[in-house]
């Protein structure tokens, strides 16, 4: 797309940029920001993945109880350890993780070079959050943010909802959707006396990774779901889909960013237009992705060949976007509403 | 378990005492029923699951639109056709159902011999219920009855739930819960001011097919979530487990009946006992399942080694159960509620 203007100063963060949250581990990557502006400032909500700084001839898991991180040590040799990928591996029959996710604050004053927070949000608690969270979206409503994420456990991934207004008080609601289910955006308005928000689930044995819709009273309790984006068979986003940062409001519609993700989990950015009044029907549809893995550090990372965006700010027609590159780093790049939209009709 | 005992008249439903909801389809299995007592009379709520009369040579799939049944017709050597079991079949990348199930009321004034209705309950249009509704759960609170049964279509498996004063007349509230859900049973009762209900998500890269709580408002929209029981490794429901009907109150807290089944898809059933204040706690759990498939009409059928309870009625201390056999026979068994309360201990 013509407008898309990637920051020259990307990655705008790389895990040597943050601090640990404790002693004896170190920070496997920063991805994935929620963004919003407060106060003349930009600030991300990043997520920290973070691990046990490596002993040779050993295999650490991490968990989290209350306050604490637990690590769980392996011999590397052990032949019950069977490695999953990068991020997992199982011993006897249970799974665990590598790295563990916090948030994170980091503010701007120009939107480009951030300041990271020396200490995680005082989040992810909850018994389901054990393996850590993650992939956050900041939606403003009123004078109040409203923070959604990924909570991991040996139960699942599901989505938990925290509010604050001040940045240092916070309240958690809970689990608001159980697993399987993240890439959850709610949007920033009542749409006919009710909340709505966008979400993940996954079908099993039919349907699959789609993006649906659900509404609410209160923004605790949601009901009322139906589909609106499943995967395409043979195109850019035929594996897996989820939406990204809140529904941004224009005339056309409610336009939704969000990325797809190929057979080859090559992940890239489309959009979607819902109406205005009803938001479970969708006016248009990126038929190509307006963003695709091209730089070297979107090709090549802790986990290469992704862009994926769940945070943006705007000031009128020009919209910045922030989003993770190759599960590793943080990025920003500026496009023109007017421009994306014409793309997507 | 000693008092357990199974009808003499079992099984006392077969695909052979339904006709099928139109001209040109026949019923291959009758599963699965929720059962309420009404008017001095016991009821079912049957799943009928009904598919086009065969031809030779060729293979049908079938699905719903409104009020009309579409059948697609595949020559049986298409070499794009891929069977995944009897249920389900593939063509070019799409999946199909050979079956398409509804919901039919029986009835019986002894609870044994039982009067099927001719026609299906007016429920099952919504969009996400192309591909049928199945295994409900009815629960009772005050004057009124709750449905909540699975709902499926392209977009997946998720959980939709109907009221009723007259079983003629029936509004429905939609989809409660997104896939992959189902098994979803509403407390008959609020508890600390809110409703509660157990459900069936499943974890996808961890957790998995475990029973999930949450509670609501207003029945219709749901948060607050917690896992309340995950399979077991090595045991008799190490691969899936799932709600039954409705919790029944005890002294000792809410009596759960589930399902559960080992990696050879064998279906048993067992119990679990909750805090009767705070239904998130577990106070036991069966080791052994109380219940198994044994007998002809449960180990072999459409789908074999398969006992399957969502209904039951309940006089003092006998519990009726009413169950699906080998996915498609309707039986039932009486059982002493304070002896299965012992076996859990």
């Amino acid at each position: 797309m013509k407008s898309l203007a990637r920051f020259e100063e990307n990655p705008l963060l790389s895990p040597a940029n943050v601090l640990p949250s404790r002693e004896g581990f170190e920070v496997a990557c920063v991805l994935n920001p929620g963004a919003f502006r407060w106060r003349g400032k930009t600030f991300l909500v990043l997520r920290v993945a973070e691990r046990p700084l490596p002993i040779p001839g050993r295999v650490h898991a991490v968990s989290r109880e209350r306050d604490q991180l637990i690590v769980t040590s392996f011999a590397a040799d052990d032949p019950d350890l069977v490695a999953e990928d990068s991020r997992v591996f199982i011993h006897r029959g249970r799974k665990y993780l590598t790295t563990i996710s916090h948030l994170r604050l980091a503010e701007s004053g120009d939107g480009r070079h951030f300041q990271v927070h020396p200490a995680p949000l005082p989040l992810g608690g909850l018994p389901g959050e054990s393996y850590g969270i993650e992939d956050c979206r900041v939606s403003q409503i009123g004078d109040e943010f409203f923070l959604t994420y990924s909570s991991a456990s040996p139960h699942g991934v599901g989505v938990a909802l925290a509010r604050t207004k001040d940045w240092v008080n916070f309240s958690c609601d809970g689990l608001i959707f159980p697993p399987e289910n993240k890439d959850c955006t709610l949007f920033e308005e009542k749409i006919r006396n009710a909340y709505y928000c966008l979400h993940r689930p996954v079908g099993l044995n039919l349907g699959g990774p789609f993006i649906w819709l659900a509404s609410s009273p209160d923004l605790r309790h949601w009901g009322n779901y139906s589909c609106i984006a499943a995967t395409r068979p043979g195109e850019w986003d035929e594996n897996r889909v989820g939406a990204g940062a809140a529904p941004i409001r224009t005339e056309q519609g409610w336009l939704v960013l969000y990325h797809g993700a190929d057979r080859r989990s090559r992940y890239c950015l489309g959009a979607l237009l819902l109406d205005i009044d009803d938001p479970s029907r969708v006016i248009a549809r990126s038929r190509e992705p307006f963003m695709e893995p091209v730089m070297p550090y979107e090709t090549s990372g802790f986990f290469g060949n992704v862009v994926f965006s769940n945070g943006h700010t705007l000031e009128g027609d020009r919209l910045t976007l922030y989003y993770g590159a190759a599960d590793e780093f943080i990025c920003g790049a500026t496009l023109s509403l007017s421009d994306l939209l014409e793309t997507i009709h």
